[in-house]
Parts: C-alpha cells; sequence; structure tokens
C-alpha cells in the first residue's frame, strides 16, 4: 500500500510540538499521542513521519540544536557592535532564564534534560545531544575567545575550556530553576561565573 | 480491615531498590512494579508502605541525603587530619565518579535526576530535593570554609558561593558523563574548579 504523502507542514509541526512537550515533561513524561493530539493529526500517521519515539526525539534534539545556533548567531550580528562579548554571554543567559520563567520554570534546556533521562541508552539520541553540545560550544568558544582578546575574561585556561566548564555550570543551575520553580539562585551562579570566576583578574 | 504488619526491613529494601532504580531510569522510567518484583513483594502492598509513588519517592530523596550525608561525615572525619580541604574535595568527586562510573555511568546524581524530570511538579519531592541540596551545600561550606582559611582557596566571594557554584557546575558534569558515557570530561571539568577557578590566586 502507498504510504500518504508526506507533509513537511505537519512535520515540522510535530517536531515544534516535540520541543514544547519534551523540554517541559521530559522523554518519558512525553507520550507520543500528547503530541498528535496538540497538533492534530490522526494516531496512525505518526509512523509515516518517523521510524520510532526514539528516531522522532532525535530529530527534535537535532532541529532544537538548530534554532539555537540561529537564535546565537542573529544576536552576536545584532549586537557585535554594541556590546562587549561578556554583555553578550550576560545577555544570552538573562534571556534564557526570562524564557524559562514564561512557563513557570517548568521549561529547561532540552538537551539537559534529555541527557539526564535517556544519557547514553540511546545512540541516535546520544549523538543529537552531543551535536547540539558541540555546536553550543563552538559558539561559546568564540565568544569566550573575544572576551579574552578583549582582556575581559582570564587567559590561563583556553577559550574552548571556559566555554566547557561554563555550560556546565548553566545545566547545573538549570537544575535549581526547576527545583525552585524561579530563576533567582540561577542568575546568581551565572553571574558569578561571569563577574568573578571567569572573570580576567584586575 | 486490620493492615497487615509493616515490616521495616522491606521497607527499607523498598527504599534501596528505589535509589537504584530511579538514579539509574528516572522517575517516569521506574514502574513501582519493576521495584516491587526485585525486592519481591507482593503488587498489592505498596501502598502499605507508602501513600503513592510521589510519597514513596520523596522518601528515597530524603534516604538518600541522609545516607550521602553519613558518608561525607564519615570520610571527612577519616581524612581530616591526612587531606587538605582541596584534596578532600577532590577525593570526593574523584569517588563519586568511579561510582557512576560502575554503572558504565548510566546512574547519576538521584537529585539532579529528579529535578530535571518532576522539577517542582510534586511539592512533596520538591521539598525533599531542596533539603538534599542543603545539606549537600552545608558540608560543602564547611570544606571550602576551611580551604579558604588555609588560603588554598580564593576568598573574595563567600564559602557558600563557593559550594553553590561548584554544585551547579558538578552537576552539569553529571551531565556531560551520561550523555559520553565516560568520566572523562567531567574530571576535567571539577579539576578545572578545583584547580584553577576556585582556588587562591597564587
Amino acid at each position: 500500500m502507498a504510504r500518504p504523502r508526506r507533509s513537511e507542514h505537519t512535520r515540522e509541526a510535530l517536531i515544534a510540538e516535540g520541543i514544547e512537550q519534551l523540554s517541559m515533561y521530559g522523554y518519558h513524561g512525553t507520550g507520543i499521542k500528547q503530541i498528535l493530539d496538540e497538533v492534530k493529526v490522526p494516531k496512525g500517521s505518526f509512523y509515516n513521519f518517523f521510524a520510532s519515539k526514539e528516531a522522532f526525539v532525535a530529530e527534535v534534539i537535532h532541529e532544537y540544536s538548530q534554532d539555537l545556533l540561529q537564535q546565537l548567531n542573529g544576536f552576536l550580528q545584532q549586537t557585535n557592535s554594541k556590546l562587549g562579548p561578556t554583555d553578550q554571554l550576560r545577555s544570552i543567559y538573562q534571556y534564557s532564564l526570562a524564557k524559562y520563567a514564561e512557563s513557570q520554570c517548568q521549561k529547561t534546556c532540552l538537551v539537559g534534560a534529555m541527557a539526564v533521562e535517556i544519557g547514553s541508552e540511546s545512540d541516535l539520541c546520544r549523538q543529537a545531544m552531543e551535536h547540539a553540545v558541540e555546536i553550543w560550544l563552538a559558539v561559546f568558544t568564540s565568544i569566550f575567545r573575544r572576551a579574552q582578546e578583549v582582556g575581559e575574561m582570564r587567559s590561563d585556561i583556553s577559550a574552548q575550556q571556559l566555554a566547557s566548564v561554563y555550560w556546565s555550570t548553566w545545566e547545573g543551575a538549570l537544575l535549581k530553576m526547576k527545583m525552585a520553580a524561579n530563576t533567582q539562585s540561577a542568575t546568581e551562579t551565572m553571574e558569578l561565573m561571569l563577574g568573578t570566576l571567569l572573570k580576567a583578574p584586575a
């Protein structure tokens, strides 16, 4: 039997809804049925778009990281002439926390959430997560490098190391945010990183 | 009808198995049935011990943090005369990573895992998590304070702030560990914290 024509629009809508729900409810807490209901797609047609829930989630992670990359690059282009690199980093974390706050801090970083729940269980998702973190690290390494060049950030470790430890602290700060259902502690932690620990000595 | 006599032993076994499975599979990935099967307790009797899955998980988190506290205090008592505070912190993270590595990095910090998945959805679990983090922070603040007193750690921020940012970085490093299924990146990150970022300037 011929498969129904795959609509790119439906596929995109499923992925967008996947980003929403997986960021909020996690891997096991998100059912395919909920996503299909929200997008108003009949139950049977999911497998016309994706081979499995695992394959779907891997694509969701991929799409999420591409969106993030686009947003980050757009923001950097817009602000490169106006903000120093440390202020760009500050704006990025503040913007992200403000977005999470809109969901009463129920939503969080999709990659962090998936890493905790399914970790390396799924090779497909693991590759998508590692790729997402690589993209994130590449962008942030370039910002930290500029921050080192203009003397804002410490230079006794590499820009890549700065970005890597900043990523870990960010993900941990988001756990605190979810636990407290507010962004106060996460804000303090990120400010401590940018304003003190990673800063170039006076 | 009188309830069957509650056996403290069975209750403890259920909680111990809960720590195992929840650290490995997360909240939604862990079924009560799996836990009962493992402990060989008949299905119906779970609710003689716990009012709900939520109440069970809150007790598991509580028990987990008490275990951790006992282990930490035992370790500190044993090593206070032999190791400096920074070396104690180093031993603690290395020991923890080695334990996680035994499960091929599938197991992780129970509190971090629960925070991502159920965050502040459950007030009962949220309180248990916050209490667990408070206990952790109190112990680590005291180690960081000693490290400041002996001049090992920077003193431009408080011991409590050092402990707080160290916690966030640790939880984020554990995400990387789960994603990579090895402890290399987590080790590098924690060493960067202890050996460089939090260290007192030379």
